[in-house]
């Protein structure tokens, strides 16, 4: 099925220059695209990259106007990544790929569970009592929402994703055994959140793990009990945050990075992927450690003097003084 | 639904320094607790926190009874963390949030799998022939038990846990593919072992997977073929323990450790949060290792310089020698 | 039931020095193994363990063929390891534990979904519409293969896996939002691939996400949208790979390994466990990077010094030219 440019800029504005009855049958990468394809080009940097493209038309933004113009149709608008989105989002509705509304005959729903008629619950899902799926809401196939969870309008839930397990809370025993405590809380996640492929978020304590709204979690997340998450941020793949855990608006979680439990972290923090946050963070900025990557035999022998690194400080300190003493004699 | 304090302490013990008839309605941490509202204190250093609370009643420790008597209402207890735990216990049987006996219709339970009838099988799990599942454990909802593995009394396995898949192991075949070893073991649990969300633990090749009594696990590990986890000690989210690990009894691991295969941990290590082991480790102790984080500037000159430590050590050695010459020499 | 080792010999080849109406009743490491279990010994280095092994026969490789031989029963095979594997593989069949073909009831199969008549679709798993299942594949309970994804012929797809999830794509907006990217890709597994259990492979934004033939993949690892992993590397568990990232051939990656988006690993790369990988790698080799485990009091020491190791080097830098002064000046 293909779709007309000028149906897309009547659904997404644009200004379009070029064939409106031009159809599109795919969109693709701008290297790769063919005269039936649409692209799109975000930097202004890679205006050079549009020169030997062969797609039928390309979203730009109104600096490359002219460059674009002259080598075939374009749509400009001020933002051509967003407007890309999107018509990745129109383009799923008009191809009717779209999850429909309604709960899959082999979902399991407990009773008490409480639905919005527009939201749709995948195949195979467990939805506890008491629990609430927002309007607009998809619930993947294989998605577990426990007892008393609450999940606001337009989020979507990857397969495998399991809300509301119990967080990982245990007494000491004088036996050195764990005495379990029961997680009495629940979680609460806003609206417009995405939660990926086997992400876990466990229900709080006493009170509740809160997802605010626009969060976007990527696959094989595990968030603990009474984290707070705030508004907008995203975390990509592999990535852990401790128990009680408060993060702000507008962070980002590069993949695998690991947030320890009952730190405080700023609005506007962004960590690089595999890195350890062991303090607060009280001021936005971009924060990173991980050990970087060396041919074996190199990390090999910097591993082994690393673990002298302190002695070492005070070997310098050591040379510093003798070094003035020697200077002052001679 | 209200749980009287005089009925709290009844079932759990411990002295009651004030009114038997107070109503609970909620359990609540000590600075938000309401007057209908019942809260503890564990830390005696925190005794302070007391003084504002609103709490309706307070479980303490010995020490802090004037304290807490002067305030209001409290349970004296020798251990008020484990008496709370003990409370939510008794919190979840009273409202009725246990998991009942039995199985699940939407479970699928292959023949000649043996359930305890005490034992709960939530909705939409999986359990093969041959598995044994103990008395009063309680398997909730998408979780998967394979064939042959077999799990102790009383554990909790959460939502997506996948116990007895394939380890991981393949022979090298002289073209450069893999070929599979089958894995002919299984996985055996002991009792009281808590199991978190998608955590999975893998059947062993030739012999058994083997966590013992008392084990608890966060979500998100991964346990590999073939390992050891002695009784009582507790992982993490994230963690990953690779094929053949033996380790000992009451250790803990932090969040996303890691502890290389064929390793030999002994009783009582703490290993800290995102520390990879790599040797065995002899004694008990508390072991570290990750690179702190810093800003991401100062990251970089560090990561920049770290290359060339083993360097830096022989530069460090040549100034001593040349130093001892110019000392002589002066 | 037993196995003769005549029957295992006719099946598999190799030179049988001994009874060929032995039975054996399993297979057995070779330390623990008794006379009516059967057990491989791979490493000539290891010769001296055959002495006291009570196995009933031993597969052993020609240079091992008299020690062994003077010991009992043995099977002289050139790659003894693979010869196992290929044994692991007949014991299944004979024992029956290969799931048979077909499609659990309990499983739900989309109109549109082409399943071969030889393939496995365990219980309570989901295959999408338009999603294609190769001959001899064997999808284990509870997997999810989403709409359009494609898997080839003889692979094996464990408990918990996700396949074709969407990508991990955000436009951000004006306001600080983000703007879903919805993901227009597929994913595509050639010929005897193994997944792990809960391990996740999304779907690509435009392209695809592709595996090559022979690919194994462990448990607990995210495969981001629009990656491509060639034939034969393997990796361990809880590995990560961020988007687009492009690996060759034969390469591996060990346990936690990371790497980020974009990069471009050669054939026959091998990454340690806990390494993360920030660049692209154009040269076979092994390559690592992680902070070695210590003693916690030794690490806090050097990892505080570690922060000032680009302010040692200039310290360094500086001993080395004042030294240069006072020596000349002496």
């Amino acid at each position: 099925m293909t779709l007309r440019v000028g149906d897309i800029v009547a659904a997404l504005g644009g200004e379009l220059l070029g064939d409106a009855q031009r159809g599109i049958a795919r969109l693709a990468p701008l290297e790769a695209a063919q005269p039936d394809e649409l692209s799109f080009l975000a930097d202004a940097r890679l205006t050079h990259a549009l020169k030997g493209s062969q797609a039928g038309c390309v979203i730009v933004a109104p600096a490359m106007r002219e460059a674009a113009a002259a080598r075939g149709d374009c749509i400009v608008t001020d933002n051509p990544h967003l407007y890309f989105a999107r018509l990745t989002q129109l383009w799923q509705r008009v191809h009717g790929a779209v999850p429909q509304p309604g709960i899959h005959p082999s979902a399991v729903v407990e009773e008490g569970a409480i639905i919005d008629p527009s939201a749709s619950v995948g195949a195979l899902s467990f939805i506890g009592r008491g629990a609430r799926i927002g309007a607009g809401t998809i619930i993947r196939e294989r998605v577990t929402i426990e007892q008393g969870c609450s999940i606001g309008a337009r989020c979507l839930i990857q397969s495998g994703a399991v809300i509301g397990g119990d967080g990982f809370g245990f007494a000491s025993t004088p036996e050195g055994g764990w005495e379990k405590i029961e997680q009495l809380g629940a979680v609460r996640i806003g609206d417009d959140v995405e939660i990926g492929a086997n992400t876990c978020i466990d229900r709080g304590a006493l009170g509740d793990t809160v997802i605010e709204d626009g969060v976007k979690l990527d696959n094989l997340i595990q968030i603990a009990h009474n984290c707070h998450i705030g508004r907008h941020t995203a975390m990509a793949g592999c990535v852990g945050v401790a128990g009680s855990a408060h993060i702000g608006a507008h962070c980002t979680v590069g993949g695998a990075g690991m947030i320890l439990g009952h730190l405080h972290i700023a609005d506007h923090v962004h960590i690089s992927s595999a890195s350890i946050v062991t303090r607060s963070i009280r001021r936005p900025g971009h924060y990173t450690g991980f050990f970087p990557l060396d041919d074996n035999a190199q990390w090999e022998k910097n591993a082994a003097a690393l673990k002298q690194i302190h002695r070492l400080r005070e070997r310098i300190r050591s040379l510093e003084q003798q070094l003035l003493a020697v200077a002052g004699a001679s």
